[in-house]
Protein backbone atom coordinates (compact mmCIF):
# COMPACT_ATOMS: atom_id res chain seq x y z
CA UNK A 1 0.00 0.00 0.00
CA UNK A 2 1.00 3.87 -0.53
CA UNK A 3 -0.32 6.83 -0.73
CA UNK A 4 2.12 8.68 -3.23
CA UNK A 5 2.61 9.38 -6.76
CA UNK A 6 6.51 8.51 -6.71
CA UNK A 7 5.95 4.96 -4.85
CA UNK A 8 3.67 4.21 -7.61
CA UNK A 9 6.20 5.27 -10.22
CA UNK A 10 8.52 3.16 -8.69
CA UNK A 11 6.81 -0.09 -7.90
CA UNK A 12 5.22 -0.06 -11.41
CA UNK A 13 8.82 0.44 -13.18
CA UNK A 14 10.40 -2.19 -11.28
CA UNK A 15 7.48 -4.60 -11.83
CA UNK A 16 7.94 -3.57 -15.42
CA UNK A 17 11.90 -5.24 -15.10
CA UNK A 18 11.08 -7.72 -13.51
CA UNK A 19 8.68 -8.64 -16.27
CA UNK A 20 5.50 -8.76 -14.27
CA UNK A 21 3.33 -7.34 -17.64
CA UNK A 22 1.21 -6.25 -18.92
CA UNK A 23 0.19 -4.08 -16.05
CA UNK A 24 -3.23 -3.86 -14.86
CA UNK A 25 -5.38 -0.40 -13.23
CA UNK A 26 -8.59 -1.32 -11.71
CA UNK A 27 -9.69 2.16 -10.49
CA UNK A 28 -12.20 2.50 -7.25
CA UNK A 29 -13.59 4.77 -4.67
CA UNK A 30 -13.36 1.48 -2.30
CA UNK A 31 -15.77 0.39 -0.17
CA UNK A 32 -15.85 -2.97 -1.79
CA UNK A 33 -18.38 -5.81 -2.85
CA UNK A 34 -18.76 -7.62 -5.84
CA UNK A 35 -18.57 -5.64 -8.57
CA UNK A 36 -15.27 -4.10 -7.35
CA UNK A 37 -13.79 -7.81 -7.04
CA UNK A 38 -14.72 -9.06 -9.88
CA UNK A 39 -12.96 -6.53 -12.06
CA UNK A 40 -9.76 -7.22 -9.51
CA UNK A 41 -10.43 -10.75 -10.47
CA UNK A 42 -10.17 -10.06 -13.82
CA UNK A 43 -7.14 -8.09 -13.46
CA UNK A 44 -5.09 -10.66 -11.50
CA UNK A 45 -6.48 -13.33 -14.72
CA UNK A 46 -4.86 -10.80 -17.07
CA UNK A 47 -2.53 -8.74 -15.94
CA UNK A 48 1.06 -9.49 -14.29
CA UNK A 49 0.99 -6.99 -12.64
CA UNK A 50 -2.12 -5.49 -10.80
CA UNK A 51 -2.61 -1.90 -8.99
CA UNK A 52 -6.01 -0.89 -7.08
CA UNK A 53 -6.07 2.40 -6.46
CA UNK A 54 -9.08 3.52 -3.59
CA UNK A 55 -9.80 6.99 -3.95
CA UNK A 56 -12.95 9.40 -3.35
CA UNK A 57 -12.47 11.52 -6.03
CA UNK A 58 -13.94 15.19 -4.68
CA UNK A 59 -14.18 16.93 -7.85
CA UNK A 60 -16.72 14.00 -9.15
CA UNK A 61 -19.02 15.45 -6.36
CA UNK A 62 -21.39 18.86 -6.71
CA UNK A 63 -21.08 20.19 -3.12
CA UNK A 64 -25.04 19.40 -2.74
CA UNK A 65 -24.06 15.54 -3.39
CA UNK A 66 -23.03 13.05 -1.26
CA UNK A 67 -18.99 13.20 -0.99
CA UNK A 68 -19.28 13.70 3.32
CA UNK A 69 -21.50 10.65 3.79
CA UNK A 70 -19.71 8.06 0.87
CA UNK A 71 -19.54 5.01 2.35
CA UNK A 72 -15.54 3.83 3.36
CA UNK A 73 -13.84 0.83 5.08
CA UNK A 74 -10.32 1.18 4.25
CA UNK A 75 -9.01 -1.76 6.52
CA UNK A 76 -11.48 -4.32 4.90
CA UNK A 77 -10.84 -3.09 1.91
CA UNK A 78 -7.43 -3.82 2.11
CA UNK A 79 -7.92 -7.28 3.00
CA UNK A 80 -10.05 -7.73 0.15
CA UNK A 81 -8.19 -6.62 -2.49
CA UNK A 82 -4.68 -8.82 -0.99
CA UNK A 83 -7.38 -11.57 -0.95
CA UNK A 84 -7.69 -10.96 -4.75
CA UNK A 85 -3.95 -11.24 -5.35
CA UNK A 86 -3.60 -7.11 -6.03
CA UNK A 87 0.16 -6.00 -5.90
CA UNK A 88 -0.24 -2.36 -5.16
CA UNK A 89 -3.20 -0.81 -3.47
CA UNK A 90 -2.62 3.18 -3.96
CA UNK A 91 -4.63 5.23 -1.60
CA UNK A 92 -3.49 8.99 -1.94
CA UNK A 93 -4.76 11.78 0.32
CA UNK A 94 -6.70 15.20 -1.70
CA UNK A 95 -3.27 16.69 -1.10
CA UNK A 96 -1.40 13.98 -3.31
CA UNK A 97 -4.36 14.30 -5.98
CA UNK A 98 -4.95 17.84 -6.01
CA UNK A 99 -2.16 19.65 -4.78
CA UNK A 100 -1.98 23.92 -3.80
CA UNK A 101 -2.41 25.79 -7.72
CA UNK A 102 -4.37 22.89 -9.48
CA UNK A 103 -6.12 23.94 -12.50
CA UNK A 104 -6.52 21.59 -15.38
CA UNK A 105 -9.49 19.37 -16.16
CA UNK A 106 -10.13 16.86 -19.00
CA UNK A 107 -13.64 17.63 -20.69
CA UNK A 108 -15.32 15.44 -22.24
CA UNK A 109 -17.83 16.08 -24.95
CA UNK A 110 -21.46 15.65 -25.94
CA UNK A 111 -21.08 11.67 -24.77
CA UNK A 112 -21.25 13.14 -20.83
CA UNK A 113 -24.00 15.60 -21.75
CA UNK A 114 -27.46 13.35 -21.31
CA UNK A 115 -28.39 11.02 -18.74
CA UNK A 116 -26.46 10.98 -15.16
CA UNK A 117 -24.36 14.50 -16.94
CA UNK A 118 -26.91 16.12 -16.38
CA UNK A 119 -28.45 15.55 -13.15
CA UNK A 120 -24.75 15.69 -11.87
CA UNK A 121 -23.08 18.83 -14.02
CA UNK A 122 -19.03 17.99 -13.77
CA UNK A 123 -19.72 14.78 -12.64
CA UNK A 124 -18.00 13.54 -15.93
CA UNK A 125 -15.60 15.97 -16.22
CA UNK A 126 -14.14 15.35 -12.42
CA UNK A 127 -13.65 11.37 -13.37
CA UNK A 128 -12.24 12.32 -17.05
CA UNK A 129 -9.47 14.45 -14.93
CA UNK A 130 -9.12 11.93 -12.17
CA UNK A 131 -9.10 8.78 -14.91
CA UNK A 132 -6.58 10.66 -16.60
CA UNK A 133 -4.63 11.34 -13.79
CA UNK A 134 -4.51 7.41 -12.92
CA UNK A 135 -3.94 6.37 -16.47
CA UNK A 136 -0.72 9.06 -16.18
CA UNK A 137 0.49 8.20 -12.73
CA UNK A 138 0.13 4.16 -12.86
CA UNK A 139 0.47 4.20 -16.66
CA UNK A 140 -1.27 0.46 -17.06
CA UNK A 141 -1.75 -1.29 -20.28
CA UNK A 142 -5.44 -2.27 -19.03
CA UNK A 143 -8.07 -0.64 -16.99
CA UNK A 144 -10.61 -2.08 -15.46
CA UNK A 145 -14.13 -0.57 -15.65
CA UNK A 146 -17.61 -2.19 -14.38
CA UNK A 147 -20.45 -1.64 -17.12
CA UNK A 148 -23.02 -0.48 -14.18
CA UNK A 149 -21.48 3.00 -14.91
CA UNK A 150 -22.51 2.60 -18.32
CA UNK A 151 -21.62 6.06 -19.42
CA UNK A 152 -18.71 6.71 -17.59
CA UNK A 153 -17.16 3.97 -19.23
CA UNK A 154 -18.63 5.25 -22.57
CA UNK A 155 -16.72 8.84 -21.48
CA UNK A 156 -13.25 7.04 -20.48
CA UNK A 157 -13.35 5.16 -23.83
CA UNK A 158 -13.95 8.04 -25.48
CA UNK A 159 -10.84 9.98 -23.53
CA UNK A 160 -8.97 7.66 -23.92
CA UNK A 161 -9.07 7.79 -27.76
CA UNK A 162 -9.45 11.17 -28.08
CA UNK A 163 -6.54 11.66 -25.76
CA UNK A 164 -4.09 8.93 -27.21
CA UNK A 165 -3.53 6.86 -24.55
CA UNK A 166 -2.49 3.71 -25.07
CA UNK A 167 -4.49 1.46 -22.37
CA UNK A 168 -6.97 -1.08 -23.33
CA UNK A 169 -9.91 0.16 -21.32
CA UNK A 170 -12.06 -3.63 -20.16
CA UNK A 171 -15.60 -3.28 -19.23
CA UNK A 172 -16.83 -5.84 -17.01
CA UNK A 173 -20.61 -6.93 -16.45
CA UNK A 174 -22.49 -5.48 -13.84
CA UNK A 175 -22.73 -7.43 -10.57
CA UNK A 176 -26.13 -8.04 -9.66
CA UNK A 177 -27.59 -9.69 -6.39
CA UNK A 178 -29.70 -12.57 -6.31
CA UNK A 179 -32.79 -10.58 -6.63
CA UNK A 180 -31.25 -8.28 -9.66
CA UNK A 181 -30.11 -5.16 -7.86
CA UNK A 182 -26.91 -3.97 -9.35
CA UNK A 183 -24.43 -3.75 -6.53
CA UNK A 184 -23.21 -0.05 -5.28
CA UNK A 185 -21.50 1.21 -2.32
CA UNK A 186 -24.88 3.42 -2.24
CA UNK A 187 -26.77 0.64 -2.16
CA UNK A 188 -25.43 0.77 2.26
CA UNK A 189 -27.96 4.31 2.04
CA UNK A 190 -31.03 1.83 1.52
CA UNK A 191 -33.01 1.49 4.94
CA UNK A 192 -35.12 -1.95 4.48
CA UNK A 193 -38.62 -0.71 2.77
CA UNK A 194 -36.28 1.23 0.36
CA UNK A 195 -33.94 -2.04 -0.21
CA UNK A 196 -37.14 -4.07 -1.00
CA UNK A 197 -38.24 -1.54 -3.78
CA UNK A 198 -34.65 -0.99 -4.81
CA UNK A 199 -34.89 -4.47 -7.73
CA UNK A 200 -37.36 -2.14 -9.71
CA UNK A 201 -34.56 -0.85 -11.48
CA UNK A 202 -33.59 -4.09 -12.59
CA UNK A 203 -36.99 -4.97 -13.33
CA UNK A 204 -37.70 -2.19 -15.48
CA UNK A 205 -34.78 -3.07 -17.45
CA UNK A 206 -35.77 -6.57 -17.63
CA UNK A 207 -39.44 -5.49 -19.05
CA UNK A 208 -37.74 -3.07 -21.70
CA UNK A 209 -35.49 -6.09 -22.95
CA UNK A 210 -38.39 -8.31 -22.95
CA UNK A 211 -40.72 -5.91 -24.63
CA UNK A 212 -38.00 -5.47 -27.65
CA UNK A 213 -37.63 -9.71 -27.58
CA UNK A 214 -41.50 -9.44 -28.36
CA UNK A 215 -40.78 -7.01 -31.50
CA UNK A 216 -41.42 -3.73 -29.99
CA UNK A 217 -38.60 -1.50 -31.46
CA UNK A 218 -40.23 2.18 -30.37
CA UNK A 219 -37.63 3.95 -27.88
CA UNK A 220 -40.70 5.95 -26.61
CA UNK A 221 -42.33 2.91 -25.57
CA UNK A 222 -39.94 1.03 -23.99
CA UNK A 223 -39.60 4.30 -22.06
CA UNK A 224 -42.68 4.05 -21.22
CA UNK A 225 -42.78 0.48 -20.03
CA UNK A 226 -39.88 1.32 -18.05
CA UNK A 227 -41.70 3.91 -16.60
CA UNK A 228 -44.58 2.09 -15.61
CA UNK A 229 -42.88 -1.01 -14.10
CA UNK A 230 -41.44 1.60 -11.85
CA UNK A 231 -44.95 2.75 -11.33
CA UNK A 232 -46.01 5.75 -8.76
CA UNK A 233 -44.03 4.24 -6.36
CA UNK A 234 -43.47 7.09 -3.31
CA UNK A 235 -40.38 5.41 -2.46
CA UNK A 236 -38.61 5.21 -5.52
CA UNK A 237 -37.97 9.05 -7.39
CA UNK A 238 -37.09 7.90 -11.15
CA UNK A 239 -34.92 10.21 -12.71
CA UNK A 240 -34.65 8.68 -16.37
CA UNK A 241 -35.42 5.82 -17.98
CA UNK A 242 -33.95 6.02 -21.68
CA UNK A 243 -32.73 4.00 -24.39
CA UNK A 244 -29.12 5.44 -25.89
CA UNK A 245 -26.56 4.51 -28.47
CA UNK A 246 -23.94 2.58 -26.34
CA UNK A 247 -21.10 4.17 -27.55
CA UNK A 248 -22.46 8.05 -27.66
CA UNK A 249 -25.33 7.67 -25.04
CA UNK A 250 -27.43 9.56 -27.97
CA UNK A 251 -31.02 8.85 -27.64
CA UNK A 252 -32.14 6.33 -30.07
CA UNK A 253 -35.84 6.68 -31.42
CA UNK A 254 -35.95 3.18 -33.56
CA UNK A 255 -33.99 0.18 -31.68
CA UNK A 256 -33.00 -1.69 -35.31
CA UNK A 257 -29.43 -2.15 -32.84
CA UNK A 258 -28.10 -3.27 -29.47
CA UNK A 259 -28.75 -0.24 -27.39
CA UNK A 260 -28.34 0.68 -23.90
CA UNK A 261 -31.33 0.55 -21.76
CA UNK A 262 -30.87 2.92 -18.61
CA UNK A 263 -32.38 4.21 -15.82
CA UNK A 264 -31.70 6.59 -12.34
CA UNK A 265 -33.39 6.41 -9.94
CA UNK A 266 -33.52 8.08 -6.00
CA UNK A 267 -35.08 6.01 -3.03
CA UNK A 268 -34.16 7.53 0.31
CA UNK A 269 -30.51 9.07 0.44
CA UNK A 270 -29.37 6.82 -2.54
CA UNK A 271 -28.91 7.54 -6.21
CA UNK A 272 -28.83 4.92 -8.02
CA UNK A 273 -28.24 3.75 -11.88
CA UNK A 274 -28.75 0.90 -13.52
CA UNK A 275 -28.46 -0.05 -17.26
CA UNK A 276 -28.57 -3.26 -20.15
CA UNK A 277 -27.45 -3.72 -23.07
CA UNK A 278 -30.19 -5.20 -24.73
CA UNK A 279 -30.53 -5.51 -28.58
CA UNK A 280 -33.43 -6.56 -31.10
CA UNK A 281 -31.99 -10.25 -31.85
CA UNK A 282 -32.39 -11.05 -28.24
CA UNK B 1 9.49 10.16 -40.76
CA UNK B 2 6.17 9.38 -40.48
CA UNK B 3 2.53 9.98 -40.34
CA UNK B 4 0.59 7.73 -37.97
CA UNK B 5 0.83 7.62 -33.86
CA UNK B 6 1.06 4.19 -34.53
CA UNK B 7 4.64 3.84 -36.13
CA UNK B 8 5.61 6.71 -33.89
CA UNK B 9 4.95 4.72 -30.72
CA UNK B 10 7.13 1.32 -32.49
CA UNK B 11 9.75 3.64 -33.22
CA UNK B 12 10.15 5.20 -29.80
CA UNK B 13 9.20 1.61 -28.43
CA UNK B 14 12.41 0.47 -30.60
CA UNK B 15 14.36 3.19 -29.55
CA UNK B 16 13.98 2.95 -26.01
CA UNK B 17 14.71 -1.26 -26.28
CA UNK B 18 18.21 -0.52 -27.99
CA UNK B 19 18.78 2.09 -24.97
CA UNK B 20 18.08 5.61 -27.07
CA UNK B 21 17.19 6.90 -24.06
CA UNK B 22 16.03 9.73 -22.38
CA UNK B 23 13.40 10.15 -25.33
CA UNK B 24 13.24 14.20 -26.10
CA UNK B 25 10.01 15.33 -27.66
CA UNK B 26 10.05 19.27 -29.70
CA UNK B 27 6.34 19.58 -30.80
CA UNK B 28 6.24 22.07 -33.73
CA UNK B 29 3.86 23.78 -36.02
CA UNK B 30 6.85 23.82 -38.94
CA UNK B 31 8.25 26.33 -41.10
CA UNK B 32 11.74 26.25 -38.86
CA UNK B 33 13.58 29.21 -37.94
CA UNK B 34 16.58 29.34 -35.42
CA UNK B 35 14.38 29.20 -32.68
CA UNK B 36 12.77 26.01 -33.45
CA UNK B 37 16.36 24.78 -34.77
CA UNK B 38 17.96 25.37 -31.39
CA UNK B 39 14.98 23.32 -29.92
CA UNK B 40 16.11 20.42 -31.22
CA UNK B 41 19.72 21.00 -31.00
CA UNK B 42 19.07 21.15 -26.75
CA UNK B 43 17.31 17.55 -27.40
CA UNK B 44 20.21 16.30 -29.24
CA UNK B 45 22.61 17.34 -26.98
CA UNK B 46 20.27 15.98 -23.93
CA UNK B 47 18.50 12.80 -25.65
CA UNK B 48 18.98 9.30 -26.79
CA UNK B 49 16.32 9.49 -29.28
CA UNK B 50 15.09 13.14 -30.46
CA UNK B 51 11.39 13.54 -31.77
CA UNK B 52 10.47 16.26 -33.93
CA UNK B 53 6.47 17.06 -34.42
CA UNK B 54 5.45 18.81 -37.43
CA UNK B 55 1.84 19.39 -37.61
CA UNK B 56 -0.13 22.80 -37.25
CA UNK B 57 -2.61 22.34 -34.98
CA UNK B 58 -6.31 23.42 -36.11
CA UNK B 59 -8.71 23.40 -32.57
CA UNK B 60 -5.96 26.19 -31.50
CA UNK B 61 -7.12 28.91 -34.40
CA UNK B 62 -10.19 30.76 -34.39
CA UNK B 63 -12.41 30.85 -37.36
CA UNK B 64 -10.82 34.12 -38.09
CA UNK B 65 -7.33 33.59 -37.82
CA UNK B 66 -4.39 32.49 -39.72
CA UNK B 67 -4.86 28.58 -40.20
CA UNK B 68 -5.10 28.98 -43.62
CA UNK B 69 -2.51 31.00 -44.16
CA UNK B 70 -0.07 29.60 -41.56
CA UNK B 71 3.40 29.28 -43.88
CA UNK B 72 4.95 25.78 -44.07
CA UNK B 73 7.61 24.52 -45.99
CA UNK B 74 7.44 20.39 -45.30
CA UNK B 75 10.42 19.68 -47.44
CA UNK B 76 12.77 22.12 -46.02
CA UNK B 77 11.29 21.28 -42.84
CA UNK B 78 12.35 18.12 -42.98
CA UNK B 79 16.37 18.51 -44.44
CA UNK B 80 16.61 20.99 -41.30
CA UNK B 81 15.42 18.22 -38.76
CA UNK B 82 17.49 15.89 -40.56
CA UNK B 83 20.40 18.29 -40.27
CA UNK B 84 19.78 18.76 -36.40
CA UNK B 85 20.06 14.99 -36.25
CA UNK B 86 16.54 14.51 -35.51
CA UNK B 87 15.29 10.90 -35.18
CA UNK B 88 12.28 10.71 -36.26
CA UNK B 89 9.66 13.66 -37.78
CA UNK B 90 5.98 12.80 -37.23
CA UNK B 91 3.76 14.89 -39.37
CA UNK B 92 0.42 13.09 -38.98
CA UNK B 93 -2.69 14.68 -41.10
CA UNK B 94 -5.95 16.39 -39.34
CA UNK B 95 -7.70 13.08 -39.90
CA UNK B 96 -4.90 10.73 -37.72
CA UNK B 97 -4.92 13.37 -35.04
CA UNK B 98 -8.85 14.16 -34.83
CA UNK B 99 -10.65 11.52 -36.41
CA UNK B 100 -14.34 11.34 -36.63
CA UNK B 101 -16.06 11.76 -32.99
CA UNK B 102 -12.66 13.08 -31.64
CA UNK B 103 -15.07 15.24 -28.74
CA UNK B 104 -12.27 15.22 -25.74
CA UNK B 105 -10.25 18.46 -24.94
CA UNK B 106 -7.87 19.18 -21.66
CA UNK B 107 -9.25 22.65 -20.18
CA UNK B 108 -6.20 25.11 -18.53
CA UNK B 109 -7.86 26.89 -15.96
CA UNK B 110 -6.77 30.29 -15.05
CA UNK B 111 -2.86 30.41 -16.48
CA UNK B 112 -4.83 30.48 -19.40
CA UNK B 113 -7.06 33.75 -19.06
CA UNK B 114 -4.76 36.64 -19.32
CA UNK B 115 -2.91 38.16 -22.12
CA UNK B 116 -2.69 35.92 -25.34
CA UNK B 117 -5.98 34.26 -23.62
CA UNK B 118 -8.10 37.16 -23.28
CA UNK B 119 -7.71 37.49 -26.92
CA UNK B 120 -7.82 34.04 -28.33
CA UNK B 121 -10.08 32.47 -26.27
CA UNK B 122 -10.21 28.75 -26.64
CA UNK B 123 -6.47 29.20 -27.72
CA UNK B 124 -4.77 27.30 -25.00
CA UNK B 125 -6.95 24.55 -24.85
CA UNK B 126 -5.79 23.75 -28.29
CA UNK B 127 -2.47 23.84 -27.34
CA UNK B 128 -3.05 22.20 -23.98
CA UNK B 129 -5.07 19.14 -25.92
CA UNK B 130 -2.42 18.41 -28.96
CA UNK B 131 0.61 18.71 -26.30
CA UNK B 132 -1.31 15.96 -24.06
CA UNK B 133 -1.90 13.94 -27.33
CA UNK B 134 1.66 14.39 -28.22
CA UNK B 135 2.88 13.46 -25.01
CA UNK B 136 0.91 10.29 -24.77
CA UNK B 137 1.83 9.61 -28.69
CA UNK B 138 5.69 9.91 -28.57
CA UNK B 139 5.85 9.46 -24.26
CA UNK B 140 8.99 11.13 -24.32
CA UNK B 141 11.47 12.12 -20.79
CA UNK B 142 11.84 15.39 -21.99
CA UNK B 143 9.64 18.04 -24.52
CA UNK B 144 11.15 21.80 -25.63
CA UNK B 145 9.51 24.29 -25.65
CA UNK B 146 10.45 28.18 -26.54
CA UNK B 147 10.44 30.84 -23.98
CA UNK B 148 9.05 33.39 -26.69
CA UNK B 149 5.31 31.31 -25.96
CA UNK B 150 6.25 32.05 -22.64
CA UNK B 151 2.43 31.26 -21.69
CA UNK B 152 2.06 28.48 -23.35
CA UNK B 153 5.21 27.00 -21.44
CA UNK B 154 3.00 28.17 -18.12
CA UNK B 155 0.04 26.37 -19.50
CA UNK B 156 2.12 23.71 -20.31
CA UNK B 157 4.24 23.03 -16.74
CA UNK B 158 0.21 23.42 -15.39
CA UNK B 159 -1.01 20.74 -17.39
CA UNK B 160 2.14 18.24 -16.90
CA UNK B 161 1.70 18.83 -13.46
CA UNK B 162 -1.97 18.59 -12.95
CA UNK B 163 -2.43 15.67 -15.28
CA UNK B 164 0.79 13.60 -13.42
CA UNK B 165 2.33 13.79 -17.00
CA UNK B 166 6.41 12.45 -16.21
CA UNK B 167 7.33 14.22 -18.32
CA UNK B 168 10.41 17.29 -17.80
CA UNK B 169 9.42 20.28 -19.56
CA UNK B 170 12.33 22.37 -20.89
CA UNK B 171 12.09 25.90 -22.02
CA UNK B 172 14.50 27.31 -23.83
CA UNK B 173 15.79 31.25 -24.46
CA UNK B 174 14.00 32.77 -27.61
CA UNK B 175 15.58 33.28 -29.72
CA UNK B 176 16.66 36.71 -31.65
CA UNK B 177 17.24 38.61 -34.89
CA UNK B 178 20.19 40.91 -34.53
CA UNK B 179 18.05 43.65 -34.07
CA UNK B 180 16.38 42.02 -31.52
CA UNK B 181 13.13 41.07 -33.37
CA UNK B 182 12.16 37.48 -31.85
CA UNK B 183 12.10 35.04 -34.46
CA UNK B 184 8.78 33.60 -35.60
CA UNK B 185 7.18 31.69 -38.15
CA UNK B 186 4.81 34.21 -38.67
CA UNK B 187 7.44 37.17 -39.45
CA UNK B 188 7.05 35.83 -42.65
CA UNK B 189 3.88 37.88 -43.08
CA UNK B 190 5.48 41.31 -42.31
CA UNK B 191 6.66 43.47 -45.50
CA UNK B 192 9.62 45.57 -45.43
CA UNK B 193 8.06 48.81 -43.88
CA UNK B 194 6.06 46.89 -41.04
CA UNK B 195 9.50 44.79 -40.63
CA UNK B 196 11.11 47.74 -40.17
CA UNK B 197 9.08 48.46 -37.31
CA UNK B 198 8.66 45.04 -35.18
CA UNK B 199 12.11 45.64 -33.20
CA UNK B 200 9.48 47.77 -31.28
CA UNK B 201 8.29 45.19 -29.04
CA UNK B 202 11.52 43.89 -28.08
CA UNK B 203 12.48 47.30 -27.24
CA UNK B 204 9.52 48.04 -24.91
CA UNK B 205 10.46 44.78 -23.25
CA UNK B 206 13.85 46.10 -23.08
CA UNK B 207 12.86 49.58 -21.67
CA UNK B 208 11.10 47.77 -19.00
CA UNK B 209 13.82 46.08 -18.07
CA UNK B 210 16.21 49.28 -17.73
CA UNK B 211 13.49 50.92 -16.14
CA UNK B 212 13.66 48.49 -13.52
CA UNK B 213 17.80 48.34 -13.06
CA UNK B 214 17.02 52.17 -12.00
CA UNK B 215 14.78 50.94 -9.72
CA UNK B 216 11.66 51.33 -11.09
CA UNK B 217 9.37 48.67 -9.12
CA UNK B 218 5.74 50.36 -10.29
CA UNK B 219 4.20 47.95 -12.28
CA UNK B 220 2.00 50.53 -14.08
CA UNK B 221 5.17 53.01 -14.71
CA UNK B 222 6.50 50.06 -16.24
CA UNK B 223 4.04 49.65 -18.00
CA UNK B 224 3.12 52.74 -19.22
CA UNK B 225 6.82 52.69 -20.13
CA UNK B 226 6.54 49.93 -22.57
CA UNK B 227 3.24 51.52 -24.07
CA UNK B 228 4.99 54.87 -24.44
CA UNK B 229 7.87 53.26 -26.41
CA UNK B 230 5.72 51.28 -28.98
CA UNK B 231 3.90 54.85 -29.08
CA UNK B 232 1.32 55.90 -31.54
CA UNK B 233 3.12 54.18 -34.47
CA UNK B 234 0.61 53.46 -37.31
CA UNK B 235 1.97 49.93 -38.12
CA UNK B 236 1.99 48.65 -34.69
CA UNK B 237 -1.41 48.25 -33.22
CA UNK B 238 -0.47 46.96 -29.45
CA UNK B 239 -2.64 44.77 -28.17
CA UNK B 240 -1.35 44.73 -24.39
CA UNK B 241 1.83 45.26 -22.56
CA UNK B 242 2.02 43.04 -19.12
CA UNK B 243 3.99 42.76 -15.79
CA UNK B 244 2.71 39.34 -15.05
CA UNK B 245 4.19 36.48 -12.86
CA UNK B 246 5.87 34.02 -14.83
CA UNK B 247 4.32 31.03 -13.36
CA UNK B 248 0.94 32.12 -12.75
CA UNK B 249 0.68 34.94 -15.50
CA UNK B 250 -1.63 36.94 -13.21
CA UNK B 251 -0.57 40.57 -13.20
CA UNK B 252 1.52 41.91 -10.75
CA UNK B 253 1.60 45.46 -9.12
CA UNK B 254 4.81 45.66 -7.36
CA UNK B 255 7.90 44.22 -8.91
CA UNK B 256 9.58 42.33 -6.10
CA UNK B 257 10.86 39.19 -7.48
CA UNK B 258 11.48 37.88 -11.22
CA UNK B 259 8.43 38.31 -13.58
CA UNK B 260 7.55 38.21 -17.27
CA UNK B 261 7.31 41.21 -19.19
CA UNK B 262 4.86 40.62 -22.08
CA UNK B 263 3.69 42.38 -25.27
CA UNK B 264 1.51 41.59 -28.12
CA UNK B 265 1.20 43.94 -31.17
CA UNK B 266 -0.47 43.35 -34.60
CA UNK B 267 1.94 44.73 -37.54
CA UNK B 268 0.00 44.27 -41.02
CA UNK B 269 -1.20 41.25 -41.55
CA UNK B 270 0.73 39.26 -38.42
CA UNK B 271 0.21 39.28 -34.50
CA UNK B 272 3.34 38.73 -32.88
CA UNK B 273 4.38 38.20 -29.42
CA UNK B 274 7.38 38.87 -26.91
CA UNK B 275 8.06 38.52 -23.72
CA UNK B 276 11.30 39.19 -21.49
CA UNK B 277 11.72 37.53 -17.55
CA UNK B 278 12.95 40.60 -15.46
CA UNK B 279 13.99 41.13 -11.92
CA UNK B 280 15.11 43.70 -10.00
CA UNK B 281 18.35 42.20 -9.29
CA UNK B 282 19.71 43.17 -12.76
Amino acid sequence: MTGTIAAVREQVAQARDRGQVPVGLVPTMGYFHEGHLSLMRKAREECGFVVVSIYVNPIQFDPAEDLKTYPSDFDRDLKLASAEGADLVFHPSDKEMYPEGFDTHVEPGSVAEGLCGQARPGHFRGVATIVAKLFNIVGPDRAYFGQKDAQQAAVIRRMAADLDFSIDIRVCPTVREDDGLAMSSRNTFLVDEERAQAPLLYQALTAARDALARGETNASKLRRIMRRTIGQNYLVELEYARIVDPVTMEPVARVDREVLAAVAARIGRARLIDNLLISPEE
